[in-house]
């Protein structure tokens, strides 16, 4: 059964305060649109630690959930009504949850108000850059005094205990090393390392570890963040918020994901390829445990089959091996700290890092976009990589989004074409993916591919 | 001899980032208004503690002093050349200087990156009260976890010895009851209840005391902030910076001064007696030392000739005893609580205070409007403290300002109309003025009127 | 391999001073046992993590392993020698092992600087309480602003993974509540309501968690201190460690353990039968996962035909919930907060609770002590609680302890004698540990029992 | 009138906790000698801020002054009764006059319950200097991470306005340079540097600041400590509190006094003439206003001319000069801060300074040992200027001690032989005391010496 629970609650320790006209908006008389958003958000965050990953089954599970906001003595006080009672502990909610709900509050509260701005400029790719800087400066996730030592983790969000532990170890060694966590803090590989690193951090007495989760509210609801995030980030949407992991994390490691993992992976080597990048420091390692080395040859070599190996180069595989993992990353780290100083580059956004509009823009998997991708040898590295990309997010949509599944019913699979020195290893990993149940949707008997790849 | 030094700073303790675009405005060939904005504040507070007031003989004295900011991998550094040399010590800037040089940065930065958003809307009341708020929030001024002890000191910044000693001393007394400090943050009445409050503060072992100053670009030249001010914050004009005041303040301690004051002082009383502020307690009190006895009772007795009973109501003069104006402002500051928190008004800005139109909106001293005031017995009491508030405007204006002086020139002393039960104690009020030296321009011979008052 | 170390280490953030002539002690050339002692714990705490658990094994294991304390112009630094190498990160120790190393120095220079102090008469019960009092208080222990939230948790070092896991769910509970915890700060039992304390802190935001770990030089070096260990304090002697827990302690959960884990059970329950103690609210929880529900079960059987049902009230057994562990653990506490106000008895140490003489002394379990031992229903139930717990140490002795295990193989087993009554459940209880492997020492084929129990 | 009052005081913030042992022994049912002399410490720390130096005087005042100590939940509770009123702010004791109650109540159990500790040997150099270093470090004075920048100021507590406000300004000018300060506690001198710091530490955004007062139970009823202290130590006589200054204080500066700041200027060159001090660097600077020139001078003067060129090169005379002597002292400290480094001695606590016997044990003033006092020229400088030391002790008893003014009425004024070439100037240096009224005692109508030089 549902357990719900009527609840007030304030800020504490957090200093939000919000205008008269901000509380407006925010009341479910105002302007419906900044209601309906906070509303979803905070539904996600009290879902917290649940196993529930479909949005729509919460958001209709809650439909009666209610959250009013009142302005009092101290600042704002939030009132829920036919709130999930799992995150609160005997009836008092807990201290990192009422955290990020005022998080999100603050961030739908901005995005808001900004949106219309003189200021801002969504049309070109600094434009996009400076509206992203806003937002992280904005929710105090630029800071300036901090050396660089936030390592961004991706893949999956339900992976196996194995992997699952793997990446808590990873996190261990990296909290050993002082380091510091984001991801896209969920469940998965988006707790796992922070949670290795809170007990890393409390051995190495460090009291301000970071543990950063950078969402976006279509995935907040079906990953709702882990209770050791405590820097919660609401980015607008999937772009700004890769943008975000980009500009804010000082290196990146990938673990074992699936189709997802392979997008993430595939947009971060294009943004690194692009000739502008080539002297640019930024780690990346790709990881995973022994039972995952099979997983990560495959996906290095189709790598080294179609982008080559300068691709190769921008990242490290290590198997198995917690420590060399984190000894790769404080050495990386140490590459990006002399550089910025060098470049007088902000330790806390990397404005050098050159991304262009083709990475910022949202593409959008028609099938007619879907069978015009260029994957040829003769582009550019870094431009093959983005379309890899754009193939990779056509087939996540077709798999798992609404709009996807829905054009796949009506018009049949994506065709991909290309070199077939390129749709035969993509054509490959793909199978791969199925056979390792990499693909296999959470409860779907049999993974029928939504895409054919043809030469 | 002028004394100049070439400095590099950085912001430290202060957490301040600034985006690539703002940067680029706050530059000497990006927006010019932008800079030449930020290098005029930036000249005054290093005046800091230096006994020239006068705006442009710093200015002139320091033309060839230049601002330079460079963004480095911990976030901005400022390059300073031909720079007074006072706010240094050995060679090393005072880090209260430092703080407050990055304040204006974020003041001028972000009041520039307002102008022309959609949200703000300076045409009516609210849309003014609104942005007075996004400034001091951006300022981190709104800090909502404390209880009301913000306490407002008003007073002249040329005083004499015995009046700055009392202003010290009051200081203390209101720091040992673990008060906060608000002034213009200048020198004189705006420094002497910050130090004694700083003295106290150690006493009472309270670390975070605050001694918050409020000032604007015109008002900061020649009124430098004083090292004491830890909370330093630039509002875009004189009105702005008044309204700050009383919705910052949680109660206000009026100093002898001279017409300025006056201005100041009824301002206050005109919001307090407009009838829907009436059941709103604030606390207010009229002292100082023995020697300004004469003074503070002329002045009650004006309030109590033109605005009557009621208006002397609303504040409680007493004659040198600083612990007994402590006392009262303690007493005062438990009805605010009790009143914010039966109201569900932040403690940390007083939305429910009622400010009209007239008294955000500038008041432009030309002779017809001087001529046109209305100063008549059968006005609502607020809406002729209104007006004495203009005649008072209008005569500093006469007096100081360079506009003012000009039309004064050119057409002759201002005339002021009304009621003969009216212009009379007015009359009077400002012969004293004269008669006290409290009219005196710093280095005038003699004091020639600018106005003239007629029955 | 050994894997072994040199480097030199220097307090950070703690501030541990020391005299010359307290340098002069601590070096090799100085009094040769304050020395070897600090040696001894250096080299157990550096062992920190590792899964031997024998003393001896490791101090052979680094037979030249050497610290040497140097004065500098910081405080001390010490210099270790050969040291085992798992304590470093890249070569760099971590801050908790730092820490303890410093706390180890503080607790041996104090507790040897005290000896022959007139002030201290270890003589008398109240002497003795004292001196535990000084120990605790030198070591920053007691902390007076703090409201009673020191849950001890005892059981066995070498446990099952499910029983691990279980303490670290109830830990985890616990944490939510916003309760510290206190173990004997080896692995298992000592370790896991730590770890899962530490995450659950983590979500509820709060960083001042205590993690206190109370051990002995005898102790230490068979059960390291676990690193989530923030305050060790590392008493004289096992009675003074005893006498700690129940001190400092507000509340103790008892998890599975072997017949060690029952001796201290035996003790709680002899000082909280004691007549002065009746109306002294102390919360007691015998738990552990269903798997254990068997053992709990003899257990408090065993109470219940010995002790008697006034026994059995002192304490309540929850089967498998971790919740409910800390729910009835938090109501507890909160009597004890009443209770200790009520009765001016301080928070941080538990001035009324009576503890006879007994219990401070140390029983040494000859053949002759042990068959002296009076186990006869018409004792007080707190005197057959005192000796019932005698019987459980000898046998402690007899299984694992140097002194016991010869003295075991010059006379034969113990033989313990007493009313058929006791002495029946008090066999069928040993029997049951027996099976249940409780009993069997590491490595050993099979338990060949030390005792005997006679009607 | 006495204006008393009657209250009840917890600590805040700090964190003494007490035996039961103790709290008996504080009693004054206990040992009547630990609750005495704590009564006559409480008293004179509540009388901080008053006038009266006269120890006598104010212990008359407040016979029925009583104090009890209370053991409660959180600690320990003082019951005030019948207490000057003066550290009290509308009945709430002011912070710092509650630290320091708790101080005084540390530093006197302490005390106590170290007498008689086989550790403590007070009959030799090294066992005193041990003692205390002890009471040093329970008091937490000992800061080991802290660079050395601790400045004690010497001179007179009763000196004029003009040598006030210097020794302020002096304090501002080490305050803007992050140096603390260091004095005997009470008024004049011990007060305005503490002051003037603060005030700059507050510029310099320094919450940390440290304002250490060192006193003994003899001095502080005469000297309250100010209330700017926030480290008050209690040393057991004067010897002890001599040994403090220069063990703890990196530097010293010397401001115009009477014959007590000549008795410590000849008992700092006294011990840093020692050969075995020759290249140990330690600041020190002579200084005062214009109006103290000629003071200055002569006292300058009658070093060279007794103990020769070697004693003036061990300071530094600087007149009217207060940022010339900051910056001398911050020189000297970083010579200070080398010299330990390389040298591997501690910041905090200068263990290489060599302090004979003659130094760390009491002078007794009879006629006898006066008279045979050596002021011989063939002595060792550092011998010579112990027994000038001891000299000036015999005349500040004689002045103002019990004791000594008995002595006098009895056998007559006190007979000071030497060679002429000391007793020479000894004797003009002592005239000019008289003529500025440097001897002369508060209320005396003209003063009566206590002495006579004879060569």
């Amino acid at each position: 059964m549902r357990n719900v629970i009527n609840v007030s609650v304030s800020p504490k320790g957090t200093l939000e305060t919000l205008s008269q006209i901000e509380v407006q908006q925010l009341s479910a008389a105002g302007s419906g649109s900044t209601y309906r958003l906070f509303r979803q958000c905070a539904l996600a965050i009290l879902n917290t630690g649940v196993q529930i990953d479909n949005a729509k089954a919460i958001l209709e599970a809650y439909e009666d959930f209610d959250v009013r906001i009142h302005q009092q003595e101290r600042g704002v006080r939030l009132e829920l009504i036919n709130a999930p009672a799992d995150a609160f502990v005997d009836g008092e909610m807990i201290a990192s949850t009422r955290e990020m709900l005022f998080s999100a509050l603050r961030d739908v509260v901005y995005t808001e108000s900004e949106l219309g701005s003189p200021r801002i400029d969504l049309t070109n790719s600094q434009g996009i850059t400076d509206y992203v800087f806003h937002l992280l400066r904005n929710a105090r996730t630029l800071q300036p005094g901090l050396e660089p030592k936030m390592v961004v983790c991706w893949g999956g969000h339900s992976i196996n205990t194995e992997e699952y532990k793997y990446t808590k170890k990873v996190g261990h060694e990296l909290g050993l090393r002082s380091l510091d966590i984001c991801t896209g803090c969920g469940p998965g590989v988006m707790k796992g390392p922070m949670k290795g690193a809170a007990i890393a951090h409390a051995k190495q007495r460090i009291n301000n570890g970071r543990y950063l989760g950078l969402t976006e509210p279509g995935i907040i609801a079906a990953e709702a963040p882990n209770p050791i995030v405590n820097e919660l980030v609401i980015l607008p949407d999937i772009e700004k918020r890769l943008e975000a992991f980009v500009r804010v994390g000082h290196g990146i490691i990938i673990f074992p994901g699936g189709v997802g993992t392979a997008e993430e992976f595939l947009y971060l080597l294009g943004i690194l390829l692009h000739p502008d990048n080539q002297s640019l420091p930024f780690p990346v390692v790709l990881t995973g445990p022994k039972s995952a080395e099979a997983y990560l040859h495959q996906l290095h070599a189709f790598v080294g089959a179609t982008l080559g190996d300068q691709a190769q180069q921008r990242y490290e595989v290590i198997i198995d091996d917690p420590a060399a993992v984190a000894r790769a990353m404080a050495q990386g780290l140490r590459e990006v700290t002399d550089f910025r100083r060098a470049h007088n580059d902000a330790y806390h956004f990397n404005w050098l890092l050159k991304i262009e509009e083709g990475f910022q823009l949202p593409f959008d998997p028609t099938h007619a976009n879907m069978a015009s991708l260029q994957l040829r040898r003769d582009l550019p590295a870094h431009e093959l990589a983005a379309n890899l990309r754009r193939a990779f997010s056509g087939i996540v949509a077709g798999n798992v989004k609404d709009k996807g599944i829905r054009r796949i019913e009506k018009h049949g699979v994506y065709e991909i074409h290309g070199d077939e020195s390129i749709t035969e290893p993509l054509g490959k990993l793909l199978e791969a993916f199925v056979a390792q149940h990499r693909m296999k949707l959470p409860g779907a008997a049999e993974y029928v591919p939504c895409y054919r790849v043809v030469a």
